[in-house]
């Protein structure tokens, strides 16, 4: 398709650098530009092949047509304004983990047919460009998060981006969005990095597959998570409150020796992650 | 080696099916007779080679040299006993995810030279003979839990059993196994299930990776679970209680927007799961 010559990666990482590797696969954009403070990761993200050249200063890139910024959540809204700076009619959109106040500070400063917000539902536990792979988008879901003041021409180019390398878009609001993965992001994540933290190293012999499944993100990077969980600290707090009020139904279930309550905390739980799959 | 003609594994689900197939492999044994109330199931497990041969009633079995335990928690003592009457001689060990309540029953019924109790860390969320592999247990843990008054010959014997299929043994009381696996089995099953069903359905398109991992075990056997943390409800109720009190640290640290507690607490769950590896 390639409608667009110049896309520029704002952080080449595990997810900039697979967005980088999908696009030119794809043949759906010109030049992919990385954009970095650091030269030298930039050059292992060129000679990985997530990107064709490398800028570390702004102004010396081209004008760009479109933008994705892979930047930690709390640099978006300075990285946005920069590349808005740079090129007026490029538009950008983002692959944070969340939305809403990133989405309401953009909205305040830019044009609404420049930026869409996007969260691609991918990633690992592992980070850094060596980690990118072409693939990580293909049958993904990606939330586009328009705002009933963004420009729908833009939406739909957005959309196409993500398409374009195999991921399945799903449209919604920040809010819904921002409340939605409290659930199903944040909070298995402090919950699997509480699960870690309450089993003494003394017994960490005795684990089986179960708790190795069940804390494997609770080795992620920890300034990354400190950001998103400060991001939505209101829908994750209530979240958690939510969680906390059915374990204490469990424990109280235990403590009485509840045959039904326990089988029925069980089976919901079963019923719910049946519905999934494996 | 072959120092047990012949070996009966009650009930041959995954766990059972694998320890025939992998003493089979191991030239351990002579015969591995099944045993089991369901023909249709035990011929299933002949023909996946998981037993050479079975019976459904134990009075038609020949005198057992040695008898491996794989039904459910709450059947273990009542089998323990029929094992005994049928051949007073045999060495009997189970594959029970609990221990204090059965050994404790188990010792005062049968002489210590008879039983020694066993947990071997391997499974799946899956259940069913048709899951069973050879190398279930190779690599992996498995508790044997004497008390001070077991027999030391059995209790070598029935380590010698596991270590012929590849597993590592850790010995443990049946008092600190329970205490350890409330922590590193049983509770995580708890917070899988619970972070399940507290994902409302219309979500579940909205989940990646990290929610996938951390709910896997929640689509276990109901029954069978609820058994497991019934026989262990003491100390599941106190780890629940103590992870609570660590979820309410988090909840307090978003709430205040306090950048430090959040980093903290993450750091100690990334902590104590790099310590184990992927």
């Amino acid at each position: 398709m390639s409608r667009w010559n110049t896309v520029a990666i704002y952080g080449v990482g595990l997810i900039g650098g697979s967005i980088g590797m999908a696009l030119q696969n794809n043949k759906a954009v010109g030049e992919v530009i990385g954009i970095g403070r650091n030269a030298r990761r930039l050059e292992k993200a060129r000679n990985l092949g997530a990107i064709n050249s490398f800028v570390t200063d702004l102004s010396s890139a081209p004008v760009l047509d479109i933008v994705i910024l892979c930047t930690p959540v709390q640099c978006l809204a300075e990285h946005c304004a920069q590349v808005f700076q740079h090129s007026v009619s490029a538009l950008i959109t983002d692959a944070g983990s969340t939305k809403q106040q990133f989405v309401a500070e953009v909205e305040k400063n830019l044009p609404t047919a420049n930026f869409v917000g996007s969260h691609p539902l991918a990633g690992s536990d592992q980070s850094g460009v060596e980690h990118a792979h072409v693939d990580l988008f293909v049958d993904r879901t990606v939330v586009v998060t328009p705002t009933p003041k963004t420009n729908r021409q833009s939406v739909q180019d957005v959309s196409d981006l993500w398409t374009a390398i195999g991921a399945r878009v799903v449209e919604m609001s920040p809010e819904d969005h921002d409340r939605a993965l409290a659930v199903t992001s944040h909070l298995p994540h402090v919950v699997a990095s509480a699960l870690a933290a309450e089993t003494s190293e003394e017994y960490l012999h005795l684990i089986a597959s179960g708790w190795r499944d069940t804390t494997r993100i609770a080795g992620a990077d920890v300034d990354l998570w400190k950001q998103i969980l400060q991001e939505n600290k209101g829908n994750v707090a209530t979240a958690l409150s939510l969680l906390q009020t059915r374990l204490a139904a469990f424990e109280t279930a235990l403590v009485k020796n509840d045959h039904e309550s326990i089988t029925r905390l069980l089976a919901a739980g079963k019923q719910r992650r049946d519905a999934l799959g494996s």
